[in-house]
């Protein structure tokens, strides 16, 4: 599997990609999944893929051959939601050339994409404009049917691949207002989640973080094992995770009248030995959970 | 879905699941998927369900009708092991039943559960035993096919479900040396990651806290929006998480003769515009990411 992650917040974008790929686990091996196109000065644009690695490497080379000048391509494309449309219609063509023969092998056409950038206008447009601002960065998801959404303030991160582990931080701490360094933060948090909790997604990661209007890749790391700041994270955020664990108080039973043990049966899904069955009954109360966030002695 | 979790600790078993069911998102409803089965002072069973609720419904019958009384049944056999392929059985017995005319309509045959307790010798034994030790508690994990694998001390829980938002955080605490409070307080932490991240999952919540050796059921509740404990869980988790994470420094980018651009894009996959595309190519030195762990000031 892959994980993949791409973050729009109101400073830039963040970009991170794991590189394990793997057919069933003997076939484990090294993959890139970010690609970075790049016309400094105008324009910037980042992709990254999951799934079925022959489908991703196939829409990348659609996308990186030459073509004839009218198309439209991500070098000509002059905004970012037009860029999204070259790389589904890319999704398209592949899935028409490969598709059948894959089903006729029980493979699926499993391939997905995130794609985040900025395009200035053209220069005579920008000319016209008078110095109007440049149009933002935009971060789109596009599925293996070609289709796409767009990031909004409400949703502002798309992931794909192994997405579940490193859902719930990201959830948590991100919102647009986020400052650029803290994505790039929260983006390699929920990655180390991921790694510790899945074998399919592995080192080393690829991490751009996009300054908006930068319009050139001004920081990009490939981290690997050695890493010292991934290592501090990796480190730093398990040791922390359960030393604010261990300070939540544990749940608090009690030995309590006033909930006793019929009422705890008459919540329960409690199946009752069919008669013939031995055993005695038992009428000590039981316990229910204390109404009350009060730390408790550890029993 | 569904999320159920499973954990054997040396003081004991938790079982926690959710009550949400649902057939599309048009309908969600709430049903429970803990069972009790309980023969208190000899045998005490808990059976967590997760897939299609018609199949697990389904095998719930199957361990709950009237049998002979040569048959095995939860009731009556003397091992958890036994208690497993009897609940093995029932999936098989389901499967034979309805997996056809499931498969005709293109539903797949999707159920799994966890299965824990502790089950005393029967009481001739328990004499001629000249009053050994109990046999501990076992957690099972029983598949749609029937067969079944036994919890470890490398290996202390099971999760059926929606099990990847909340994996992480069990992964990190948990461990057979684990108080059985704070396991519970696990369980209920990761229900919560899983709660924030897939509507899926919903309240209220099923806890059984089963001691060693109690024979009976002694600590269940279930936790639903008004209960102050899981309350302050939600609250301060997310609260102390937050906190943690805006304690770890930001990456430390850093204008770095060492690190040209050159060096950077000798490790980006950087697709170059074709000849004829605009833009001028900048040679502003790029940042890397800084291999020290230092705080720094935000930029």
């Amino acid at each position: 599997m892959t994980y993949c992650v791409g973050m729009s917040v109101d400073e830039g974008l963040v970009f991170l990609s794991d590189t394990r790929t793997n057919a069933g686990v003997d076939h484990i091996s090294t993959a890139r999944k970010m690609s970075v196109f790049e016309l400094p000065g105008e324009r910037v644009l980042v992709l990254l893929g999951a799934g079925n690695l022959s489908l991703t490497q196939a829409v990348l080379r659609e996308l990186s051959e030459p073509t004839t000048p009218q198309q439209a391509t991500l070098w000509n494309v002059p905004t970012m939601a037009e860029a999204a449309q070259v790389v589904g219609r890319a999704v398209r063509d592949v899935h028409q050339r490969e598709a059948q023969a894959l089903q006729d092998f029980g493979v699926d056409f499993n391939c997905s994409f995130i794609l985040g950038g900025q395009i200035a206008p053209a220069a005579h447009e920008a000319a016209a404009d008078g110095g109007a601002p440049l149009p933002r960065p935009r971060l789109f998801m596009i599925y293996a049917a070609g289709n796409f959404i767009e990031a909004s303030s409400v949703s502002p991160y798309f992931q794909i691949g192994e997405s579940k582990y490193g859902k719930p931080i990201i959830d948590r701490v991100l919102v647009p207002q986020t400052p650029l360094g803290e994505a790039a933060k929260c983006a390699l948090v929920s990655m180390d989640s991921t790694l510790r909790s899945n074998l399919s997604v592995g080192l080393p990661l690829d991490l751009l973080v996009y300054e908006t209007n930068a319009l050139r890749v001004t920081r990009f790391v490939t981290v690997t094992s050695d890493n010292t700041y991934y290592q501090m994270i990796h480190r730093t955020w398990g040791e922390r995770l359960r030393q604010v664990f261990s300070e939540i108080p544990d749940p608090d039973w009690q030995d309590s009248a006033s909930a006793p043990r019929g009422d705890m049966e008459a919540e329960m899904v409690l199946y009752r030995a069919p008669s013939g069955a031995h055993g005695a009954v038992d009428a000590r109360p039981a316990q229910t959970l204390a109404q009350a966030d009060k730390p408790k002695a550890r029993r």
